[in-house]
């Protein structure tokens, strides 16, 4: 079977040198004479794999000791419930920027745990455009949490806010897409199944000052602070994941942020480029400048075109480019392992559909 | 590299077979023109893998739908907090059998979430055997948890106790290791690095009546009936984790578990004569019924062997026989995977070491 060109949302797609790789260690893990997925967690090779991925998450942030990077379990949703859970009391009010669904619901679950506040919200118009930014906010508040970019919608906040609070950013879906000045939080976090490995681990960054301040008592694997000092060995980790993404991380770290940043821009922009010009789309962020590099998210002009180019890119091989449901329609994902040539032959797909009458 | 003999315990060995199919897929799985880690979660590719799998463990534990089976994230530690939180209130109280250290460490988490009480323990004789079970179970104990294998200390509670309220297992050294009656628990859990496949996966299977007693308002991903309503995807699971499991129920299937729990009681009967036979080792385990068939815990009779033994060992390429920091010296886990060629060959090099002379 041939290899598909796979713009899927996540899991997404991964370069074929990190596949092999992840493939030959299945078989045998460097000269441990056993599997990658026999290894102990508490043995040399182990500790090699979270070392080396550990300090090249720093490398590539630019930070220093003062972060602790932890490998967690769990996917999104787990860090949904322990951020409020560690950094806010039932008593404190934290603050949320609901631009898109899952902002939505890191908001909803923390709403479980404490006071959370929607500071900004565009979900009045369906999240297409970014909401402002707030300027008053609160020094009461024990964090303000936000996305910062929509899978579902396609927006994305390029640039880091201003916070005088602890800031937490859920980077999910565009985390080592673009440079940016990881300092600037108190904690980020990110499931892998996207720019960083497959599907089961989910790295979490933060700084040591919010950590000292965690509000509650909490059994360890719920406490960011128990992870940080068992050295994110803690329990038994999802150890394929991590491997994964460190072969990720080195393929990052090989290429170079402010490389995969251009060529990002330029996938995105030759897609975007595309679907202004060519006569049977329609893009549905409104404004050009919360346009997603990730996601890049469109209609046809008319509905009966729909099933049509879906069916149109599926015999060409092209998969993974339906909308989510929430959004319907369709979603192209321009993660930094997808290639080059792959926009290339989806816009040469687009152009040979727009000369195809409309039914 | 030469393939270990490996007693690990946990992540523990797998079959050949099942490594060399997980490694297959990580290149291209099936007909999807995809990595296995690349196919996307809500597609058709994953909801086979999710039914077959779920599926097949109904079927091995002879269950009727009457249960839910779900694929979860965060290891056993994540079990110990999701228990307490989903059938306990605050207010209420439930049962603990601390017989070794998960145990002991699933009632402590379960402490903050209501009142936790311990049943009955045989901490105060470092768990060397198992406690006895508590014939006057309070019916006002939202349930009665307990270990049925003690990985550290070496030993299993074969039988399933009588209880008359519902009754939770963590059998996460020894599920599908022997026949069971399943219908006598209302919820069963297992991490899967040990008889189920990596780490990176938990199984769950819960009885509806259990599920629907749910005593807490949770957040999502913290609720099992949340997870149980999406047919255990509630959010991107651990995909490879559960494909692997997936091999290892069909592996588990074909062997059949009445010719596996055979096989491992060969496997045990055999390097239990040697330990009580050989006159350099000592079995730590007091009680000969408490024996575990999964884990085995020895010490050399002199401390000054304990070296040499694991040298000796090392240097005939087998692997993973050291005992938990907790129990110290030397256990030998021989979980479904582990080949009975393997316990022949380490019972030879225990005899070959028995006529050495001790320094």
């Amino acid at each position: 079977m041939r290899r598909k060109v796979n713009f899927n949302a996540g899991p997404a797609a991964l370069p074929h040198e990190v596949l092999e790789h992840a493939s030959d260690a299945v078989l045998a893990y460097d000269n441990s004479g056993l599997s990658i997925l026999e290894i102990p967690h508490r043995g040399k090779e182990y500790d090699a794999i979270n070392e080396e991925s550990r300090q090249l998450v720093k490398e590539l942030c630019g930070l220093d000791d003062d972060y602790e990077v932890l490998w967690m379990h769990g996917g999104g949703r787990l860090q949904f419930c322990m951020v409020p859970m560690n950094f806010m009391s039932q008593q404190d009010s934290a603050g949320y920027i609901v631009s898109g669904h899952w902002a939505e619901e890191a908001f909803e679950y923390a709403t479980h745990y404490g006071n959370a506040q929607i500071l900004a919200t565009s979900r009045e118009d369906n999240y297409n455009h970014l909401p402002i930014w707030p300027t008053n906010i609160s020094k009461e508040l024990a964090y303000v949490h936000y996305t910062s970019n929509n899978t579902i919608y396609g927006t994305q906040m390029k640039e880091t806010p201003e916070c005088n609070v602890p800031l937490i950013c859920d980077m999910s879906s565009d985390i080592f897409s673009l440079e940016r000045d990881y300092s600037k939080y108190s904690m980020f976090y990110a499931v892998a199944q996207k720019n960083l490995g497959a599907a089961g681990a989910t790295l979490a960054v933060i700084h040591k000052d919010l950590l000292q301040h965690s509000r509650r008592t909490l059994p360890p694997m719920l406490s960011y602070r128990a992870h940080a000092e068992k050295d994110s060995v803690l329990n038994t980790p999802p150890i394929y994941a991590v491997y994964t993404a460190l072969l990720m991380l080195r393929w990052t770290k090989a290429k170079g942020i402010q490389a995969i940043e251009k060529e990002n821009t330029e996938k995105a922009k030759l897609l975007y480029n595309e679907l202004e010009r060519n006569s049977k789309f329609k893009l549905t962020v409104t404004r050009k400048q919360d346009r997603s590099m990730m996601n890049i998210c469109f209609t046809t002009k008319y509905k009966r075109d729909e099933k049509l180019f879906l069916d149109f890119c599926t015999k060409r091989n092209i998969t993974g480019i339906t909308g989510h449901r929430l959004a319907g329609a369709f979603r192209v994902s321009l993660y930094n392992a997808v290639q080059l040539s792959h926009v290339k032959k989806l816009v040469q797909v687009m152009q040979e559909f727009e000369g195809k009458p409309t039914v």
